[in-house]
């Protein structure tokens, strides 16, 4: 480690080195996708561009643009630029149809990516003598492994429980101490219902720090989160194109996360006209990995939708920028009467409200030409009175709130506390039925 | 690596130099125990011994054995000599009742584990242009991240699999070009089932080389194996008390396994009697960690039966002594009307009936007070002629098979293939059914 507060010294490189390095690193990526990927010559040819074209900033949007489908088409070692020899593992990424995302590492970008996550786990203060508990799949997901791998380098106990068995899970925490927890939301608000169930009250376990990724959550989970174990919750974010987790991560600030420049070059687009939108707009995350070895995409569209937070340095002293919390997936965004929604939208207003339980649905019909939005929403055991007057006053609350947020008339559903279906992996919470009809 | 034949030069280190080496390292570890462990400074109080006792081989035998309860009975940490804060990982091993095993290391304990499973690796010839699917459980079961942190040290491109969704794996390995697989024996016969069923010959894969181990398996298995998908096929020995694997495994000769002797100190002893055997005799084989830091369990008894082969030097070139491959252990062998049975010695009477097929299933009963034994036996689809003459020439066949090796009368009770329950972690081949009645 670099010091008490930092994992490595270049979390605090003042940001005009960062970008020096930037323009550094990128020309590396530049040339290493032209010269040993066929996919990016061709591209780059009939763009009528050539890695040394590019010598600003504001040149990379002259690039062609690398998307989920370029992967799939070069499935499965399509898009590497070093030979299979050099690779020393591989992941994928199912997707829900067709080839699997296949992505490669050398033995330095593994070192880099442990490296990165190791930044992110550091910063939120996570330590050699902390019990960390690793509740998510391992094997082809990269969170499990990303993380296991990067706990171990900080020197935590490392307790590889991947999912399920989660009374058993459960027992282990109090048994051998664990301080940390990482896990998707989901599977942690499902853990909390087991604990529940068991007689257990998770704050009595001694959690101080949870780190959630691998879907989008919002700041009003954050807080069930953090009230129903006692903990400091933390987002984590990345993708398996770009390595995995440790792309970036909340600081202690809790106000966005810093995305680690020195290994990403980061551009905000719209995913309409795919140009780049002004200094702090919405749009979709660009990255250009810069010292990825074995899989050099360019300008890859993630299909997330953040902006970059301008608030000047973090109080933390990274110098890193920050982007803010994801607020959905270009490709989850529903266009509802005219209307873009993301359910992370969604999401935020029914956990402000204190009737609403930890889990909800959100289905699209078509009625007639109409698009009609229904959503099934779990009720606090407390509340579940049985009284037809109450039901309906909350049903009225949540359709009032909703409306204020998307500007769109809902229908409501309330439902007991356990009619949805859990997931241990990603939840699937909106069900579009418009294409079956 | 040391060199282009073996991955580190302790390998070919002098017998007797490894034999000076032991003591000094076994020095280290009665003294770590000794005097970290509480247990065991309790234990050798009670047993009148000190570490600095021990000046020769022989005195070992003084020395208290540890046991499988031990570790249970000191859940989770009691028998760690180090502080929770040199711990980087730890591993459970579930059994089948009760308090789990916990296995902890420090980090040297790591780079301990890995090069030992990396010399294994490297000794059967897998390189950094190998393609290695490890499909095994990962999470807390020590073989899946033993093996892959061990294929990806010596640089080969590590597919980590897992276990299940069979068929997407039998494709990735055409897809990755797959080279080498790690599978428990029985997998690898269900994999092998499931590529027949989607019409693909399992030795078109690809394959050079499989690692099979965590049950026992027997010589006629591997001929099963090795012509199954056309590769050499290795039986890989270990336990999470050790570590996990890379304990011991076969060189290229295939004749019994190299124990890394510069690692564990080797004895084996009567289960019965609990006294050493004669050199080369049949028993219980007691390890004692010669490097483990975390976890310095004196005298260990695995529970596995073998013995010493006595053959001088292996000509692979290594030094380091060599076992036979498990024959059984101790808590699984059975004893019908007064003689012993391992299910492994049944295994290899089967095996090499070519009208039986991969599966079989033991089942013990008693009959007033008379134990009987019926082997349930799945035979191949050829010789499913439905013919009642066939059938009962086979069946007497098996039966007069098994009678020369366990001299012992057995009912034999054909099936159809399918018929059996399949596993994909370890198989459950002995149903003992006289407690029950």
């Amino acid at each position: 480690m670099y010091s008490d507060k930092y994992w490595e010294k270049e979390e605090i490189m003042p940001l005009k080195e960062i970008e020096e390095l930037q323009m550094k690193r990128l020309r590396f990526t530049l040339k290493n996708a032209y010269e040993n990927v066929p996919f990016y010559h061709r591209k780059f040819r009939e763009a009528g561009i050539k890695p040394e074209d590019i010598k600003k900033r504001e040149d990379m949007a002259k690039v062609p643009l690398t998307v989920k489908e370029d992967l799939r088409e070069n499935y499965p070692f399509g898009l590497f630029a070093v030979d299979k020899k050099e690779i020393i593992r591989i992941h994928t990424s199912s997707g829900t149809s067709g080839k699997p995302k296949v992505v490669g590492y050398t033995r330095d970008d593994l070192e880099n990516w442990i490296n990165m996550v190791a930044r992110c786990l550091y910063m939120v203060g996570i330590r050699d003598h902390d019990v960390f508990q690793n509740m998510v799949s391992y094997t082809f997901f990269t969170g499990g492994l990303g993380f296991h791998y990067a706990a171990e380098r900080i020197g935590a106990m490392v307790v590889p429980s991947g999912t399920g068995q989660t009374e058993k899970q459960i027992q282990y925490m109090f048994d051998f101490g664990t301080t940390v927890i990482h896990a998707t939301p989901s599977y942690a608000m499902h853990i909390k219902e087991v604990a529940e169930g068991m007689g257990i009250d998770p704050r009595e376990i001694g959690l101080r720090i949870g780190c959630f990724g691998a879907e989008p959550w919002s700041d009003n989970t954050r807080k069930r989160l953090e009230d129903a174990y006692d903990i400091k919750a933390y987002d984590s974010y990345g993708l398996s194109e770009m390595n995995g987790p440790g792309v970036a991560f909340e600081c202690e600030e809790q106000y966005g996360l810093h995305i680690w420049a020195d290994h990403y070059f980061i551009e905000i687009i719209d995913p309409e006209t795919l140009e780049p939108v002004s200094d702090g707009e919405k749009g979709e995350l660009v990255l250009t990995p810069l010292t990825k070895q074995a899989l050099p995409l360019i300008r890859y569209r993630t299909g997330d939708i953040t902006y970059i937070l301008d608030e000047g340095k973090c109080s933390c002293g990274r110098t890193h920028p920050r982007i803010h919390r994801i607020l959905g997936r270009s490709d989850d965004m529903v266009v509802i009467r005219g209307i873009n929604v993301f359910p992370s939208q969604i999401e935020d207003v029914l956990m402000r409200i204190p009737e609403v339980g930890d889990h909800f649905q959100v289905l699209i019909t078509r009625n007639g030409s109409l698009d009609e939005i229904t959503v099934r929403v779990e009720m606090v055991d407390e509340v579940f009175t049985g009284e037809l007057s109450d039901f309906q006053r909350i049903q009225q609350k949540v359709q009032r709130e909703l409306y204020k947020e998307l500007n769109l008339r809902t229908n409501v559903e309330l439902v007991e506390k356990g009619t949805i279906e859990r997931f241990k992996l990603k939840s699937k919470r909106v069900i579009d039925m418009r294409d079956n009809l």
